[in-house]
């Protein structure tokens, strides 16, 4: 049932208005996920989106209710013995201030050249229109899809995805698929078409430090009393090597290897290293020895410490001797590391360190799994050929160094391998005034959907 | 013109109602000098001590405006050979909250048993109370005293004494003398008899560590940028070795070694080790390696970091790399170090051993000089004599851990060794609800310094 490419093409040029329309409709609801004041928008995204589907053709279309802003699900299922995809996106948004940045009202889309304009245009809003429209045109053309497509999509993703775990181990059967795709990631520097392979996971943690029942004067016992300052500062100091190591022992266990694919697919990446130092305002780049940048900050785990606070912060002198001392700290996991274990092996390192003279207490703040969809993987090989087809240029292999939980969550709970492969610029603007969309790219994207379903439909099962 | 003792005693048990009402009377004027709404209330307090101490017999007495509060001045000159004593106190006093665990109002002295209570008992207008008491006692009953003597009351000892620098500065000549005698310090634990031989100076100052120009991703930048946090903490760390020794270089320079005599005296003082470590809550006692407890909080500089701070505080997570991180840190110094050498050296230390990865800044926040007088200084030991006769008991010599910056002030501006003996137990409640004097100590100290004044007088010049 593969789709044909004149029928196609000439249903998207007749419906590029109403296309256009129903895009600018859905940036007008102001569906941010965050804020009680803008509940029942996210409310009426959800159900003008399940009205979207319904016109697309896609069936069983229902609006879950959650706990506060509901999962949008819909699916085409009569693709017998073809693969099914289950396909992610959110309709929530980000708050919009600072409001006074922008050049137009958030909520009230404009075009400007190539560009639309409005918060959720690329973020994620114009993704989740790439693959409602990619249905819609394959169904009114083709008849039927090439494989089953089941979508999945939630409002609560710009606020921690808070009932979306719970949902998908409620929905596990009827979620039975073979593989997620998610267009919630981007392109590489400039607009260089990129499918992002891996993700990384989070392990959070606080370590308090406890010295003294209270604050002590500095001049009636300092030098006779251990200040937690100085012991935690002992302590964090330890976390990592001159080499840039991390030297929490067993740490690095479980950690799988760059394989020379994945190293040669970092190293093609036209990265500007010196204009990358630039950004930052950093006297020099830093980091684990025998890494690249690129593989430092995507490939690899890290530990940071995020915060960190103690006695007396005010203008001018104190004279105490603090009672506790504070840090945050959160690792970046890569593929096979899981958060618990690294938080315990954090743990054990802390308590072995921590000199005597303090209590220290080292808590678990939470974390994610990461997620890798190797570059090999047959999946991400087949969205490489819809990006060539479609782009005109052979697509980008790419780490994120940050974590999207959700695909930790379709890897984790539903046991898919994820493809993640998005449409939209690094300087989209998402999360900050005047995020926008490249409308070309939204054309094309709907062209690779639509080639990405078909490559898809053949692989082997 | 030595007092003759029995004429003394009688003058003073006959002016004893006296005594005490004005005591209260001093007492009731609430001269909190950091709060601007009790400016009055401070003039008052120097007005009614420049009456009191005319009516003793003391000559010149003025009150000197300095800007904010005035500085009480009178002088009694006409113990032609003999030495020249400066008498230093305060008349300022300092806040009563929290005013809900006071027992009785603060500025409503009453007398419990052989306690008087009330804001400044001890500190410090009772101790004013006992060198105008004794003056006027000597000068009543054997028509001069035996040696010549300089009252300096100032009105902001407890806001930092912001105007006596200069106030002495300018009044070099009229302040000429040999000697300085404090009585603004205290007993030993319990009710023990003391001289304090040393006071530690302060140098303090602030670490600033900078690296990104903002805060950056922990996702997109971990691993490969700085972390201001992380360098600081290695500062820090680097500061003190496990011998509980301070790395600066030079840092001991300047210090004199604790003679033999010092030591032993330390030693004799009856100190419960277990009991202070119960009183600080920690889980055990540190410091310099070599050196005892009280040698360490007395007698020998410290470091102390008073507080640190930087990246996000609040609760559960947020996964930045700050742009930036702080540390507070102040040295207590002992004879002969001094505050700006001391910083110039922590400065250099830190600029030393600070990464190339993220700049930092190390900036002067003020300081103090120590002062010591040794126990075997003459003048410390006529105060032993004048005690041992007067109370009974062999004084102790103490070192006090924290600093008064006027010990300094006298001892550098005007060149004077500086006696500091003073009649209040530790337990005293001085700064905290529901201070208290013994007024046994009270009557006594009296005596004290009628004493103290013959065994000056009698000193060789």
């Amino acid at each position: 049932m593969m789709a044909e490419a004149s029928a196609l093409e000439s249903y998207l040029a007749e419906h590029r208005d109403r296309r256009m329309a129903a895009y600018m409709d859905f940036l007008r609801i102001p569906s941010i996920s965050t804020l009680p004041a803008n509940r029942a928008d996210c409310h009426a995204a959800a159900e003008w989106l399940a009205a979207e589907l319904t016109r697309a053709g896609v069936e069983h279309v229902s609006v879950n209710e959650t706990g506060r802003h509901p999962i949008v699900y819909g699916d085409w299922l009569h693709a017998e013995g073809a693969p099914t995809v289950i396909v992610y996106g959110h309709y929530d948004v980000q708050p919009v201030d600072p409001l006074d940045l922008w050049e137009s009202p958030p909520f009230e889309p404009i075009v400007k050249g190539h560009r639309i304009q409005g918060r959720g245009a690329a973020d994620d809003k114009g993704q989740i229109m790439v693959h409602v429209r990619a249905a819609e045109a394959i169904l009114a053309t083709a008849g039927g899809l090439p494989l089953n497509l089941k979508f999945v999509f939630e409002g609560e993703e710009e606020s921690s995805s808070e009932h979306l775990d719970a949902w998908l181990e409620e929905n596990r059967e009827r979620l039975r698929a073979d593989l997620a795709v998610i267009s919630d990631t981007g392109f590489f520097d400039g607009n260089l078409p990129a499918i992002t392979v891996g993700l990384r996971g989070l392990s959070a943690c606080q370590i308090d430090v406890f010295g003294p029942s209270g604050d002590l004067h500095s001049g009636s016992y300092g030098g006779t009393v251990e200040n937690p300052i100085s012991a935690l500062a002992g302590i964090l100091a330890a976390l990592k090597g001159p080499d840039g190591r991390i030297r929490v022992p067993g740490f690095y266990d479980d950690v799988r290897p760059l394989t020379e694919a994945d190293r040669a697919a970092l190293a093609a990446l036209p990265f500007d290293e010196a204009g990358y130092l630039v950004g930052t305002g950093s006297p020099e780049l830093v980091g684990e020895a025998g890494f690249t940048t690129l593989e430092r900050r995507g490939a690899r785990p890290t530990l940071e410490i995020n915060g960190v606070w103690g006695g007396f912060q005010g203008e001018g002198t104190k004279t105490i001797i603090p009672a506790h001392a504070h840090a945050k700290i959160t690792c970046r996991l890569v593929a096979d590391q899981r958060p618990e274990p690294v938080f315990e092996r954090i743990r054990a390192y802390v308590a072995e360190i921590a000199p005597p003279t303090v209590r220290v207490e080292v808590r678990y703040l939470g974390g994610g799994l990461p997620s890798l969809t190797p570059i090999d993987h047959p999946a991400t090989q087949a969205a490489a050929r819809a990006i060539r087809a479609t782009f005109g240029a052979e697509p980008l292999y790419i780490r994120a160094g940050g974590s999207i939980p959700v695909g930790a969550s379709f890897e984790g709970i539903l046991g898919l391998p994820v493809v993640l492969v998005g449409f939209t610029p690094p300087d989209d603007h998402a999360h900050a005034p005047n995020e926008w969309m490249d409308l070309r790219n939204f054309e094309t994207a709907i062209r690779t959907i639509v080639r990405l379903w078909d490559e898809l439909a053949t692989l082997p099962r």
